[in-house]
């Protein structure tokens, strides 16, 4: 028997372990074309609370009577499908969980190459494409021009950190304490602003931030949001990407400087990843390279044992996690 | 001696008559290039709150120090220039008062038009050009799309409304009360909500709007904002023009439905109409043969004489405009 975690009632604000549900599952018989595998490692993501609700978004909510599912990269145990063996890494969909029987092509096998397999799930996946297109794409970033990203000591922030350093940007980021502050200074960020500290945030970024942003690159919302447009030059825009303080409540987020938006032109704009996947070659090429040379480095945060991923997916919302959070199957 | 209006003090929140003052100035004499004109039309407009502030924005503050100034139209009196003759009816920026003497290249002369002068202060001017260019430059609107546009009985949401018919969208509007409401459907709006009777704002525009909106053409900000972002549909855009809920006040805008501007790729952005000004050929192209052929029709509110200037811009805040406010000179 399989185990696999479900969603037992959908979360009202922010969720519970009361939420969640390890069932025993069956697993589908080894027919001609599947393969069986073995999860070695799963991500959580903040986009899966989203999930949670039972409304419509860009992607389908959870179901109540089916696994969760999210990303995830596992060995192949038996095969009877061409190109695939035992031993075989592969990426995937069904996460939270520990076996999976399922149709080879919902399989990605991972090539040889030099990296951890959880590269995969990180720097060289989603989450790297996330950081990549929103800052690039969206938020055409140029050389030369001043950023601010929040949640900077997270999975997407700590690579958007990097990607535009790499570009030429001055970087001023904001974190969470003073551990996550000096991680993201290590990541060669000009400014670290712990929006813990005392003080107002705006007031802080504005000290730092001497002649404005034309970047923001927003995984939080709210204040954050707020004080980016406080400072934002003539001409500009705010990638946004997630607004964690905004997905497990029902709260309005209340700004003081919207209007700014007229008087400085200032774009606001939401994308998500799977927008930009035509460009996904250009993604791996750049990130590939950046990875391969350690110029890009995507810190882990892991919990252990398929016990653990409900803990880990709400971890993300009390910022526990330093990087990406990942769970590991032994 | 002619007359001239001057900011007395800066307002704090709304303004109010006690800002103002009309003082005695001294002409300056005419000299070779300059012309003499006797202003016939004043233009007041919201954005010229944002100058009575003393803070640094895409147009300088007024300064206490000299007479306010605005778009006008004024007819030529005497001349030492070249190509100015008594009679002749010149666009120029020295409103708020009564005559001027200045250099003849900071007039433009109306050339021979069938329209009525002060046509050029409204859907031939500014007022249409804002239209014109938020709405299928900023907002890039297409035929077959729907559009949500606040103050739709002003002057620049009722150009909105009929260049949003023109282009072939579906137009829902927003106006305050029913005399409003009566003339922006006259103009062919296919719904009208009027935003002071009962109910929720985000309600009422959802139960026009059954399949969301494409574009928001923004006029108001606040409240307006919020229900537009709760009914946006995948690829929105937001052309933000003005907030005038804003203007007067230091508070904060509150929004429940900003989290969707992930969820449906919304872009926000803020415009001002001089950024098209390499476009403007193309605007009076189009909009000339549109006002000629009455398919553009400026309605307007005229209040008398120089003294009533400045109620006829307060009153543009308390809504008792329809269509373009003007001050009408002997």
């Amino acid at each position: 028997m399989a185990r696999a975690w479900y969603l037992k009632s959908r979360p009202a604000g922010m969720p519970s372990l009361d939420n969640f549900e390890l069932r025993s599952v069956e697993l589908a018989p080894l027919t001609s074309g599947t393969i069986r595998v073995r999860n070695r490692w799963l991500s959580v993501d903040p986009y899966m609370r989203g999930r949670m609700n039972d409304v419509e978004s860009y992607v389908p909510p959870f179901s109540l009577d089916a696994p969760l599912d999210g990303a995830a990269i596992g060995e192949v145990l038996e095969s009877k499908a061409e190109g695939f063996a035992p031993g075989d890494l592969v990426s995937h969909r069904f996460g939270w969980r520990d076996e999976i029987v399922g149709p080879a092509h919902t399989f990605v096998k991972l090539g040889n190459s030099s990296v951890p397999p959880q590269t995969y799930l990180n720097t060289l996946g989603m989450i790297g494409a996330t950081a990549y297109f929103g800052l690039l794409g969206v938020a055409a970033a140029k050389p030369g021009e001043t950023l601010f990203v929040s949640a900077a000591a997270g999975a997407v922030g700590s690579a958007v950190v990097q990607i535009a350093r790499l570009t030429g940007m001055t970087v001023i980021a904001s974190a969470g304490g003073p551990e996550k502050c000096a991680y993201v200074k290590s990541l060669g960020a000009d400014a670290v602003i712990d929006y813990k500290s005392e003080g107002d945030l705006q007031e802080k970024l504005a000290a730092v931030a001497k002649n404005g942003i034309d970047v923001y690159f927003d995984n939080v919302g709210g204040d954050h949001l707020d004080a980016a447009l406080g400072v934002a030059r003539q001409g500009a825009r705010v990638a946004v990407c997630g607004m964690i303080d905004m997905y497990n409540g029902t709260e309005q987020v209340a700004l003081r400087n919207l209007f700014r938006v007229i008087s400085h032109r200032i774009r606001i704009e939401g994308f998500i990843v799977s927008d930009f996947s035509h460009r996904l070659d250009e993604f791996r090429a750049a990130m590939g390279r950046w990875v391969a040379n350690e110029d890009v480095v995507g810190r882990e945060t892991v919990m252990e044992g398929l016990e653990s991923a409900p803990d880990a997916f709400l971890a993300l919302f009390s910022g526990r996690n330093l990087g990406k959070m990942l769970v590991r199957l032994p």
